[in-house]
């Protein structure tokens, strides 16, 4: 059983899961190119501190190219029956394309979708792991001082082979993407009907016990009008982390229909354009078949 | 056989439909409160210089008070046999009401949604007709003057009872809003892939014969896009007139689904938001479990 | 301070109720048409057993005819300084035209949005009140009993003046409507791809703990699952409430962009669809211009 | 000037379109595996048969791998100076890769989106090409017996490089799901109000001149009415081609919000479906929390 890994990445999560790691009993070793934070100067130094008959590295850099670069040096350095972890927020298409090139070597590939962002620290992280039983079980050690405490079960997930943590964790964001849409739209038309609301923030905090919408996400938005009431202090400028777009890829190759967290999706676009071209040509054949009011650029 | 109407309302539609009728052999005695463009001083002088055995009053007002006002009017005026026509763009259950308060004094009620534009003088209207065959029957000159030339029922139709003329409207525009956002969307996927698409205008306009999504509004297109290749021009805010809102209104009472035009018509609110309160909503959720870049608001 | 009440309606939830109410200390006189659970065989014995000098009615009944009725007998039965509460789902703006006839006697009216379903009775009901700064003041033991325990914010709002309360309530119901669509579509994601995703059920188990998407309609999933993994033994035919349509009908009212929770209202409605119309005339069009496959009906 | 041409695929598009080039003066010899059909034995026949100062080869067979399979042989065919044009409906990606190799022997490529379906024999085919200026300067005979009579501009565009036939061709398609949606919705709105509307086909036929939705595909709504008036004879099942799936994958990749052209999609998907898995969650969700009525599966 492992109870001591490299770990790849001391970010804002990366930091914080080195931190739950020691506490829960697992010894850590920490690489970052950062030379204030990192434990090691490189990521050969990383594993030559690491027990030696099965060395387990976990990658948390950001994905696309960080992720690909240090899973490149990775398959340089570890060896036969050595496993690595991917926690990012890799595809798991690509997942599986990483975990042949390891499989080459005997290298155990898990990949693993890691759900909790800031808070994760205090409460433990969900997560979702995907790859064979035989290296999952070796990192059980890892992965339990990781999730929230309580039942496994209820923090964590051995879903299917190599790429279905990375899956289950794209199909998580992609909910994530619809539920925070449903409170927004709620909360507009709370905001809209002033003249019969009187207290939006009250309305919101009144939902946190008893309610059928009761829910994290909705602590979260008390919290956040608790602040600031009217959200005064915002732009309504919303970025999207790509696991959305993948959710709704999946669902067309799928052909499954997934209204909700496409208009979510979507809703995101358009909160970033300074002018949707799509509206000013609805504007335009208005203009042009009825002489309709239309709206000149400034 | 009714040669002869009165016409209350000489608007942008109201005007040209005099023209129109008059250049068809009807005659017409327009009422309209401004003394520059109306025949008659008063609506009872309208009503005075119809030929008496069947009074036939069109009245092409504003949907709402306007119309209202018009019709209560006319209600003290005419008389048994009289029949008076609703043109604008009232909600069928109103038709329904007034229909019923004009029985009572036996006036013969007509609701007709029309069709065309400022380019119905030209091409003649759309007209969907609402009410009890013999007074469409006496009408029907008139229709045949007014909707374009070629075989009645392509320009023409008696749908059903009265509020059936102006409950086809509001499909007819509901579809509008559909077609005009998928033209929309088709012109932003060509404006954003500026690095392949050299001629936006010149694409647009390739569909003009022969392919499947040939169309009138596209011909519009052609003509805006001819203007203003960018539709630089243009503000994209895009007011609704109410129609796009009595159709979703109906598929909620009848249990239609209508995600397309229900799209269609949202994409025309968000347009008029300076700032989206839900995506203010979405921005402060990601903020609070993520730490997730947001914009201030300046 | 109001600590014994009359409460109309011993349903599902007024049965409950009037146990919470009870172990929580408030005297509950209950009526019911039916003999087997009355407390008094009328309205007017219910009035006619509670404290005199100001009797406090909750009415939970369905909404429409039945809530109607009773508020219409109550309107003869109580006099200056009662007061009725609206407990059921009435439309906000009925409660604001129910309250002006029962002020015209001198009876308070609150509407109250009541949430928990049959869990309330163990949990507690989330409250969403409408009414007067008194009237809210005076039955709040009772409001007290019904919460959840815990801070009152945390369960109960005085949201605003009449109708504020249902308002709240058919708000909260919206966006119930738009997460329950948004877990259903990430289940149909992993149901869908059962070659990579081994359990759907542990991985939705999974998100119990420390993940972004944990709520208790999460909870309410996984048990679900649990019983029934694959969702084999229910039709896929899904009722609606009234209140989403509502929401909806409210967003167009205020021009607020509700792109999820009205295609999480729509797929309800296609779900009870034996065959779409809309759908075949979507078959029609193919096959007219591309001689595409159709499916004849049967 | 390309007067001569190979013509691979004889189906019903190939077929008509040799049909139309034969009777606009362009000289066709067309290969195509059923013996039956073809002009020549072979491809390699095929390109024995053509001018050889510059043969041009248009490939008209289904997407994937059927182009792919025609595409790899005839690479092996010609050489430099000769030009292969892609009429399917490929990806505009892999154009630019086939492309790519095909330079490599110095031969041409023009991707065309072709439009028109059965009709095209009739009333020409809209064209949309991407590729080198030259290349289509060499083959404008060719589109100009292909195209719908009229302006050249009005049927045929050069809208780009190589990619930008086949990526407008996307667009038109995507529109086109757009448009068929929303006649769909308006469709099922007449037919759903049936105590109102006494004659949907004469409604949607009255929409064919004057109005502002009146268009080609309306028209063929009005045949498919005509013929069918409840359109009883049809399933409510639609395929996808592929093309609209994506137009939406490209509006995902340039963030631009596409909700009704997505919706349309989704729409199809959901016609296929004989259970959702999406609304079987939605009811067990239900049932979890309110004891609401569901339906037992079968």
């Amino acid at each position: 059983m492992v109870t001591h890994i490299g770990l790849v990445g001391l970010g804002k999560m990366g930091n914080n899961m080195r931190s739950r790691l020691r506490k829960g009993g697992i010894e850590v070793t920490g690489y970052d190119p950062r030379p204030e934070v990192t434990d090691v100067p490189s990521l050969a130094d990383l594993a030559a501190a690491l027990p030696q008959e099965k060395r387990v590295v976990w990658v948390m850099v950001p994905a696309g190219e960080p992720t690909r670069g240090v899973l490149a040096e990775l398959r340089e350095i570890l060896t036969e029956g050595d496993i690595v972890i991917e926690g990012g927020n890799s595809h798991y298409v690509e997942d599986q394309e990483r975990a042949a090139e390891f499989a080459e070597k005997g290298v155990g590939y898990l990949d693993v979708g890691v759900s909790g962002g800031v808070w994760g620290l205090e409460n433990g992280y969900g997560l979702m792991v995907g790859g064979s039983a035989a290296d999952v079980e070796a990192v059980m050690p890892v992965f339990d001082a990781l999730r929230p405490e309580g039942p496994r079960e209820e923090g964590f997930v051995h879903a299917g082979g190599v790429g279905a943590g990375h899956y289950a964790k794209m199909v998580h964001n992609g909910i994530e993407y619809g539920l925070m849409q449903a409170y927004a739209e709620g909360y507009e038309l709370l905001a809209a009907k002033s003249d019969l609301i009187d207290d939006v923030h009250g309305t919101v905090q009144a939902w946190s016990r008893g309610t059928v919408v009761r829910s994290w996400l909705l602590d979260l938005m008390v919290k956040a009008l608790a602040d600031d009431p009217k959200l005064a202090m915002l732009d309504d400028w919303v970025d999207d982390s790509g696991e959305g777009r993948w959710t709704v890829d999946e669902g067309i190759d799928l052909a499954v229909p997934l209204p909700v967290i496409s208009a979510a999706l979507f809703a995101r676009f358009a909160s970033r354009q300074e002018q949707s071209p799509a509206m000013k040509a609805v504007a335009a054949l208005r203009q042009q078949f009825g002489g309709h009011a239309v709206k000149k650029a400034d």
